[in-house]
């Protein structure tokens, strides 16, 4: 029988308790829709980074690709770095070719929490479908909710749910754990909205408003707009696109 | 304006992060259905513990009230205990005026989160809508979900969700965080089946049916039979009917 879960934080499960499954990394605003944009317009592949000199290590190593510096911190751009981490900014003209080298908050986080997963993929809501197509065939299944400084966020949350409903046909209900029944419930009840609107209520989105990011939230909202999956794989320590 | 926040779990929120607010605990299977049955049934005071021995401990110290021992771990009724965790053993018959000490696996951790609260209330869908009566007029409220050892737990949240739901009136979007409207949302999704089929579903309740606790699951899913609203006072160290 196919097991799936949902994990609404890092904290929520163990490194160990993921050792083997198919992790799915969720963090919707904006690690995970931003690096979809980068790898749509032809970014060659993304080297993620737990912080900032992490970051400008992996950058002086790989100097003579020429590697471009992506991310924040409480939101902006970090100083000296080429871009920021909104998902207009990844566009062809700026990264196709490109390797980038990325560090966020909250995402870079969910990403190491799987660094024992079989096999891990970066979703969100523009890639949402192309990575329920990735996941068929798979027997276990963790999606894992990035949140906001150790805060539940609505956004994440509601992208697992919208996974687990579009899983639904091959996971019963006794497969699901209770936050991933919980996640799509949730979801079920929110889809009835604009999508943005939830966003902009989120936890995640008011800090964007804070932060002068209006826009990203309305880009974040895109379903379906593409079709590639980010794939992160921890021994080569790059995120290449998969599907 | 007002500020509605659920937690899914004891460990997503700190001890002083609830100082002055007004908490309600939940932990539908069944710490808090029980405790509302007992109160319900006459009982005169519950004293809650965190262990067995400071259970023993403060029966031998009230030995002049002829107390009686409740609770369990791992499900069934302590050794030596008079009464385990089934609401239905808490009839009239059995505790009508008498003082009761009570030790759970997870509700009394919960409990003693909310130790710097101004106010704790215990819900439980049984008494549904005379929690929401009693929380009417505050401005500050936290749901505290209990969970069943540190997992998230569906029932809890759905009760939490329920409560979102009866206090929108007064609660505009902004004012909630995102755990409370997740759960209002999954609310509003699961309360169109069967109460009794999701609980049985949810973890708790399928700890229930393994440990041979079926009657407790329809037991605990009796939307608003009871009036009565168990409040905690830490200083005291008792929990009485108010409402």
């Amino acid at each position: 029988m196919p097991r799936l879960s949902a994990h609404f934080l890092p904290d929520l499960i163990t490194e160990d308790a993921l050792a083997g499954s198919t992790v799915v990394v969720i963090d919707v605003l904006r690690a995970t829709t931003t690096l979809v944009h980068a790898l749509a317009a032809g970014a060659r592949e993304v080297v993620p980074c737990g912080t900032i000199d992490e970051a400008r290590q992996a950058a002086a190593r790989l100097a003579d690709q020429k590697p471009l510096l992506g991310g924040e911190r409480g939101g902006v751009r970090i100083e000296g770095f080429d871009l920021g981490n909104s998902p207009d900014e990844y566009r062809a003209e700026a990264v196709a070719g490109r390797t980038l080298v990325f560090t966020t908050s909250n995402g870079t986080r969910a990403m190491l929490r799987a660094r024992q997963a079989r096999r891990i993929l970066l979703a969100a809501f523009v890639n949402r479908a192309a990575a329920l197509a990735a996941l068929a065939g798979e027997d276990s299944v963790d999606l894992l909710c990035a949140g906001t400084h150790g805060e539940v966020t609505g956004e994440d949350v509601l992208l697992a749910g919208a996974l687990v409903e579009g899983l639904a046909d091959r996971c019963p209900p006794e497969s699901l754990n209770d936050q991933a029944w919980l996640a799509r419930d949730a979801w079920r009840t929110a889809k009835q909205g604009p999508l943005a609107d939830v966003l902009r209520l989120s936890r995640g989105g008011r800090n964007l408003l804070a932060e002068g990011f209006p826009h990203d939230i309305a880009t974040a909202a895109q379903l379906d707009r593409f079709e590639v999956v980010p794939v992160l794989d921890w021994q080569r320590g790059t995120i290449r696109a998969g599907g």
